[in-house]
């Protein structure tokens, strides 16, 4: 290890928290103490406040010593749902990496890790190149996190498992609520352009998948992503002829569903938009989606001088990010990515991100930890593919394979 | 036996269901298998389909047959959350219990049991009386359910355990992911008239309720409920003093929050109010109240050309009672009260509504079943009591005590 560089590493967490974030954490710090603390190269082990944030900011405020933690207080750090060192929405441009570097030179830091989606896959690009440029030793590396599910070159995402667990379960649950009252019930899940979350509500319908026909107890009748144009028109006709067949109608909506034209329907029906740092409109937080498709199918689906039908719609909100009990699958993988980007940087990789891969399926199923070029994660957004995708409202087979091993065993309810 | 009645029994399923109204379904047919069917005294255990729906429907096809059930399918359907036999907002008035009556006449039922909240209490009274009216012998058995934890002479009510352990989960979660990302974070949590619910959200603090200041990492810094007038100019200085002092609030609303003239707050910032059978605006399935106080939080603390601060909210709309993991505690005492219905009816009680009462507290909680007069259930709802209450946004000590036992045991997380 005569080309490792010394120093010190520091480590933050980036975008919206998950379950599993903390695990990965963890990961990082663990495979640091076995490796590059334990070999001298690696001094202190610094935790950034609210991301690269922590970083920038005057003094030392920003950073907290993570070295001297004890193996206790780190695995019940590594339970707990959401950024534990805080995180931040801030996307790092050219001059904000110039003011990382710094940071990284003022607290003679080497070693950078970023727990992150695309956007922090791209901070540590500029960050590593910034360095190089200016002659300034320095690793940089990316361990994946989204619920989202939308990350380049990985077969899925940490966060992803745990948050699709919490919807499959809430569709399950409140599938057999709508069952009991009947009427229509739209759920709004999170994913601005990967269906990927809001496609998990399928796994809830259990055995009623196989049958021919969906029936009244299929959890979510009909699933609309990002991905599929969205056409109100058709929208109103499938609720129709599930709801005057059955009775009742459970459906799956992804807060980012858009119109032919690429226009997102959330904004058009939402009365007061809001952006974010990064130019998106604000979908999360407010139930103007769900109220406004609902209102949509009150006006659409009730007959002249007739009584409109119960419809009801829940935004599930940021329960699905933070819900406290995570897919252990989840919780193992976020671990061993964090681990991973540690043993790189021991093996004196200069920069890398980390990806999950995956061998076999159902009782099968495995999962690996690679690496691939920042770049390749960076920026990019990965969608449903097109296997995943049957019609205009629904997924195929080919989902539930992979979106199973992942979630974990559910539970069993009977039926009368 | 000699004085009991021959004939059927029949069971329904009222109001809005919880995570184990089922286990109540399953305790009473346990409980006739075991008493009044061993003993020849019930034929057939009858289910209503969506409560007395079933009843009053012509034919055969609102009552299913439940008395060949076997206990592997019974207990399946125990734990399934919702009404596995379908429920209904009908409140029955006097016209429609003598339908009521006229179904059992028809149907040979002479032991009625219906499982929801004051108006089943009330539907057991009227048909009770009905029938000693019409000389047509009824035995009429009310078994308590209700998320909102608002029935008279109860200590708790089936079904708020389950839902307040949804409450405290999710504000453990969400206080964590508000912490992360900072902001202001409303959370509306369903209880019209009753905040069991919504205070349920300060056992989340865990270990920080024991500090002399909120923190940080409190959770629920803020908790209104609606027993206590609310004015939003309090509202907007009580999160201005927090949200300034800690950079955070975390708030846990009531979706039926009043001034002082006792008007709600959630329609009059809602745009779209809609009346249920009842003559209530519908405040669940709508994230009017929230999105409501968000706006005014965002106006209200922006400073004069400033930026408006980090503002969400969420409505936690119906997961909270279906979300298909019970408390423990609530499952088991679901199961009693049913279970307790029918031995009352084998002791040749002609009407009651089953009560659970509390002995210890702690570890040492325990809880029993018991009976009183229909009449004081139907129809009264029961409030927090002043001794739950402090001040115009907390509970007191003594909440803790009333609510720790039925939420059960609850995960622990580290800190940074």
């Amino acid at each position: 290890m005569a080309d490792l560089i010394s120093g010190n590493a520091a480590i933050g967490q980036s975008g919206g928290p998950t379950a599993v974030i903390n695990q990965s954490l963890v990961g990082v710090i663990e495979g640091l103490k076995a490796g590059l603390v334990g070999s001298g190269q690696v001094k202190k082990i610094l935790g950034m406040r609210h991301g690269v944030r922590g970083l920038i900011a005057e003094g030392d405020d920003g950073l907290v010593d993570l070295s001297a933690m004890d193996q206790a207080k780190l695995e019940a750090i590594a339970r707990a749902p959401s950024s534990a060192l805080g995180s931040t929405r801030d996307k790092p441009d050219e001059a904000y990496c110039e003011r990382i570097l710094e940071g990284c030179k003022r607290h003679d830091i080497r070693y950078f890790f970023y727990i992150g989606g695309n956007d922090s896959a791209d901070t540590c690009r500029i960050v590593s190149e910034k360095a190089a440029e200016a002659g300034y030793e320095m690793r940089c590396f990316h361990v994946p996190k989204t619920i989202d599910n939308d990350l380049k070159e990985n077969d899925h995402t940490p966060g992803f498992p745990s948050a699709a667990r919490f919807v499959t379960m809430a569709f399950m649950g409140d599938s057999m609520d709508n069952a009991s009252l009947d009427g229509i019930k739209i759920n709004v899940i999170m994913g601005r352009h990967a269906g990927f979350l809001t496609a998990a509500a399928a796994l809830a319908r259990g055995e009623s998948r196989e049958a021919e026909e969906p029936s009244r107890y299929h959890a979510a009748h009909l699933i609309y992503l990002p991905e599929v144009p969205f056409s109100t028109e058709r929208f109103l006709a499938d609720v129709d002829a599930v709801y005057s067949r059955l009775g009742r109608c459970q459906i799956a909506v992804s807060e980012g569903i858009c119109n032919e034209k690429g226009e997102e329907i959330g904004p058009q029906l939402a009365a007061n938009a809001e952006r974010d740092a990064h130019g998106n409109i604000q979908l999360s937080g407010t139930g103007a989606l769900g109220d406004g498709l609902s209102d949509l199918v009150k006006k659409g689906l009730t007959p002249e001088g007739g009584k409109a039908p119960r419809v009801r719609a829940d935004t599930f909100g940021y329960l699905q990010r933070c819900w406290p009990v995570p897919s252990t699958v989840d919780a193992e993988e976020a671990r061993a990515v964090g681990r991973h980007a540690a043993e790189l940087a021991a093996k004196g990789e200069s920069h890398a991100s980390v990806i999950l891969v995956r061998s076999g399926n159902g009782t099968g199923y495995r999962s690996a930890c690679s690496q691939t070029n920042l770049s390749n994660v960076a920026r990019h957004t990965r969608h449903m593919p097109a296997e995943f995708i049957s019609g205009s409202n629904d997924v195929t087979e080919a989902f539930y394979d992979y979106c199973e091993p992942l979630v974990g065993e559910l539970p069993r309810f009977g039926r009368l």
